[in-house]
């Protein structure tokens, strides 16, 4: 046999960048967009009491009507209209498997989540990337220019976008979605931290689907991401959903942090409130510009600064991101809104930063 | 918008039949080639001992770290050889993605586990089946000629075979490894029950890709299916893998449950010496025939059968599995081997049935 994995995997695969998931060890973690901290005790008991009786010699509940059910009576939608993902990366999968189609074009504004494009690239379909403005707004005309041009039969929009944290104007998301000639997902991931939705323009387009997720409210480790769409919709892309792709465990532990809801929720403003006053102190540095945010992270830019703000941090065990082989992103780096006491650690951990290494500040 | 689903979704997927789990309620389940008991009270405490550390706040260890080496370990390979899917369906879709294309040839000897086809039609390939001979061995002439003819860039052969039960004979394998022109994957789901493998021709064979899973060893809730293949190609693919699939509780679980696998692994010869117990007591019912199995489950026929077994069973509470849509199994019910008092229930049912209704053996 003289086949070779060049052979044997497809060319788009060979050439295909994986996502990566920047995995660091470091004590303080900034640069995942995860909770802060553990659940409450009250939680973790009322958690630990479920987990008692699951039993995992069985399947999990192939449709997580329990969990299902729950999720669409908070968001005052019936079931029908609410699909499970493994994370919203499958749901992102799921979209396109059901709705593109191999050579099909998938628009997305750029920067944004990455998992759109790698998505595309893996099921052979072709993505079409419009710049955001330089302050990171949606470039209408083009985006417009783009939906005629390309007629792409998916299009992704994140708003708050990540990992420029904005929320992109509503006047122009709601033309996107009225030109939009395929269906157009609106990637709300961060939605608990700007309070802005798109659901009801569900009601009048039945091409639009919104996504939620699990992962920026405590529970990224369970893995569960939400698409929400008009029924029929829903059915045809459930279709393409792996039969048992919740597992049993994440099913059990979303319901009962839902159930405590009211002692989670309050925490989001405290996020919201760390956000403002950790902007205001790294906007006190010299040399660093931050961005506005809708989201629980800030993008931070740095004149030479990207790598070396990372690297520099990283030296003293804080974790931020930055973003190699992004040209617009080059000086910009992404802190998670942590705790008061860890945000309180970063403007003087960067300060420190600045002072030992002049380049940092020169380049 | 006068868009529907229909212009909004691909024709392959409007017209899909997507999985069905089979999904009832009932007492005695016996339909889903689960192990029949919980976890043994000591692995039990180790479990929840594990759970109470879980951060769930995190995202998950992306390469999940700890329970690849253990597996890796237990399976004599190194981990750069091992992938793990949320499922074994999982691992369907990622080789279909990374090694198929579109239009793409997926071969598969039929009937067997449906997901090969499903998995295939969700992606645009080809599903190219070939029937098994009657009494359910490979039937290799045709199936070394739908190689030659159709050169599938995608082979999948589960031995045992799941729902008729058998290992194929070891040669005709070995001959169709030989043969693919593309990957060739090797489902040894129901290893653990068979006790045969091909992990050794991993050796000589890159194209070669083995399955196993924790779901018919305990941990069906779990969700974990194992790649074993080449590092190279299992690099490949790799990168089709979404980065978070493996949620946290599943990875703490595995690896405790692994742990204790002195304590684990004797249950499965019980399932064994279960499987041949029950198999003659069906075998002495008349009018059934019961095929020989190397896995967990049993399948049996009945002349004018499976949808009337499975009515009458499930009136008495008895989950089995029947086949509607399959001609070549229209007869036949599967059975999961289970604990010694539920499979005791089952003769004496099937007989009650039997006698209640005789239109059970005369149409």
């Amino acid at each position: 046999m003289s086949l070779t994995s060049k052979d044997l995997v497809k060319p788009a695969v060979v050439q295909l960048q994986a996502y990566d998931p920047h995995k660091r060890t470091g004590h303080v973690k900034l640069d995942a967009n995860e909770h802060p901290c553990a659940l409450p005790a009250t939680v973790r008991e009322a958690v630990m009491r479920a987990l008692a009786e699951v039993s995992i010699n069985r399947y999990p509940d192939p449709k997580a009507e329990g969990l299902r059910r729950m999720l669409a009576n908070r968001l005052g939608i019936v079931p029908d209209m609410l699909l499970l993902g493994n994370g919203s990366d499958e749901l992102v999968q799921m979209v396109l498997m059901a709705c593109g189609a191999p050579g099909g074009a998938v628009l997305t504004p750029t920067p944004t989540f990455s998992m759109y494009r790698i998505g595309a690239l893996m099921l052979d379909q072709l993505p079409v990337e419009v710049s955001l403005t330089a302050d990171w707004r949606l470039d209408l005309p083009p985006m417009l220019a783009a939906m005629e041009g390309a007629q792409p039969r998916v299009t992704f929009v994140a708003t708050p976008n990540n990992p420029t944290a904005n929320c992109f104007d509503d006047e122009s998301v709601r033309q996107l979605i009225e030109a939009a000639p395929g269906v157009i997902v609106i990637d709300e991931a961060y939605h608990e931290f700007s309070g802005q939705t798109l659901l009801p323009l569900l009601q009048t387009s039945p091409h639009l689907i919104i996504f939620r997720t699990l992962s920026k409210v405590w529970m990224a480790g369970l893995r569960v991401g939400m698409l929400i769409g008009n029924s029929e919709l829903v059915h045809e892309i459930d279709k393409v959903r792996l039969p048992y792709n919740l597992n049993t465990y994440s099913q059990v532990v979303a319901e009962v942090v839902l159930q405590h809801w009211e002692i989670i929720a309050p925490e989001f403003r405290m996020i919201i409130r760390e956000r403002e006053r950790l902007r205001e102190g790294l906007g006190c540095i010299p040399g660093i510009t931050v961005f506005p945010s809708r989201a629980n992270f800030l993008l931070a830019r740095m004149a030479g600064g990207g790598v070396k703000v990372w690297e520099a941090l990283g030296e003293q065990g804080i974790l931020v991101r930055h973003f190699p082989g992004s040209p617009v992103l080059e000086d910009c780096f992404l802190i998670t809104v942590a705790t008061p006491a860890e945000n309180e650690l970063l403007p003087s951990a960067l300060r420190a930063s600045v002072a030992a290494r002049q380049p940092l500040l020169r380049t």
